[in-house]
C-alpha cells in the first residue's frame, strides 16, 4: 500500500496505526481546529475532518487520516483536562458510572488533486469502577491524565479501575484501529484479496 | 503492598500486573495442570488454581496469582493451536463471528501457612471482522497465533479484525486486569483508602 500520512501528533494513534501494521509518516499542520457542533459524534467528525482537510490541501497526491477525540457523560462532552482540578473533577464524574469515548476520522484519498473524502465516528461506552479519592489523587500524580480526553488513558494504570468496555477498545486509546482498516480497505489504499 | 508472586510465565499478564502498578515476581512451578472440566468457566477456574496452588505449596507466607485462558465459540473450547494447519483452522471459525474469552483467576494469600484461597472467571465476548483467506496467511506469516489460545491476540496486528467487544478488554489479553485490582483490595492485600 502507499504510505499514509497521519495528520495527527498522537503518539498513541502512530502506535496503533504501526500495531495493524499501516505504514505512515507524520503531517501536523498547526493550524487550529474549531467547531460549532455540540453532539459528540459532529463535534469529532468535524474537527477530525479539519485536521485531514489543512494537511491535505498541501498534497496533490496521497491519503491523508485525520482523527479526534473526546468523551461523553449525560450530555456534557469531556475534552483535555486544563488542570489538576479540571482532571479531578472529571475523574470524580466518571467514577461508578458508563461514560462514551467519541473518536471521529477522516480520510482523505488525493489523485492527481482531486479528493475523496470518508468520514466517521466511533463510539465506545466505558463502565469505570467507583473511585476511592485516594486512588483518584495516586492517579492524578502519575501525570497520566493530562494530555488526555476525559483525564484517563485506558492503557496506562486506570486498566485497573475499568470495568467493562462495549464497542473498540483502540477507539478508547484514540483511533479505531479496526474500522481505520476496514475504511481504507473499502476505499482500496489497502489490496483486496487476490487470490 | 506486599509483593504478588505471578504464578505464570506469559509476558503479557506480568506486562499488565506492571501497568496497573502492582509490584510482583513470577515463580512457575513447572508441573503440569490438568482438568475434567467441560465448561470454559469451570476450565480455567480450575486450572488457575492449580497452577497457584503449585506455587502456593512451597511458602508460608505470600499472596500468589495464577491465571488460565481459553477462548469458547458454539460450545467448544479453543486452546493454543497445536500447529498452523490448526490455528488456521480456528482463524476460520473466529472469522465474522463473536466468540468468548474466558479467563480464570486465583489468588492464594498465605499467612503462617494458613491459606485463603479466592477463585473466579470473566467472559468478554469479541466480534471478529470477516476474514479474507489472505489476510488469515499474513496473519499466521507473522508468527503471533502460535502462543496463545483461539490462534490471536488482540494487543497484536489482529486488532485490525477486531470489531468489537463486552467485557474487559484485558481479560481478552489474559488477565482481567481491574477484576484482579478490585479482589487484591477486597482482600486487603492492597490499601484501603485511608483519608
Amino acid at each position: 500500500m502507499e504510505e499514509l500520512i497521519l495528520a495527527s501528533g498522537s503518539p498513541r494513534r502512530a502506535r496503533l496505526l504501526s500495531q495493524i501494521g499501516i505504514p505512515f509518516r507524520v503531517v501536523v499542520s498547526g493550524e487550529p481546529e474549531d467547531t460549532k457542533k455540540t453532539q459528540p459524534a459532529d463535534i469529532v467528525r468535524e474537527l477530525s475532518a479539519q485536521k485531514a482537510g489543512h494537511v491535505a490541501a498541501g498534497i496533490r497526491d496521497g491519503v491523508v487520516l485525520g482523527a479526534d477525540t473526546v468523551v461523553a457523560q449525560d450530555g456534557s462532552v469531556l475534552g483535555k483536562p486544563a488542570d489538576r482540578a479540571d482532571a479531578k473533577a472529571m475523574l470524580m464524574r466518571l467514577s461508578g458510572a458508563w461514560h462514551s469515548v467519541f473518536t471521529g476520522v477522516t480520510i482523505i484519498a488525493k489523485k492527481d488533486g482531486e479528493a475523496r473524502v470518508s468520514t466517521f465516528a466511533c463510539e465506545t461506552r466505558v463502565k469505570v469502577h467507583e473511585l476511592e479519592e485516594r486512588e483518584i489523587e495516586d492517579y492524578l500524580d502519575t501525570g497520566d491524565p493530562f494530555d488526555k480526553a476525559g483525564s484517563y488513558g485506558i492503557q496506562g494504570p486506570f486498566a485497573a479501575y475499568v470495568d467493562e468496555i462495549r464497542g473498540d477498545y483502540n477507539n478508547v486509546v484514540g483511533l479505531p484501529a479496526a474500522a481505520v482498516y476496514q475504511e481504507l480497505k473499502r476505499l482500496g489504499v489497502i489490496g483486496k484479496d487476490t487470490i
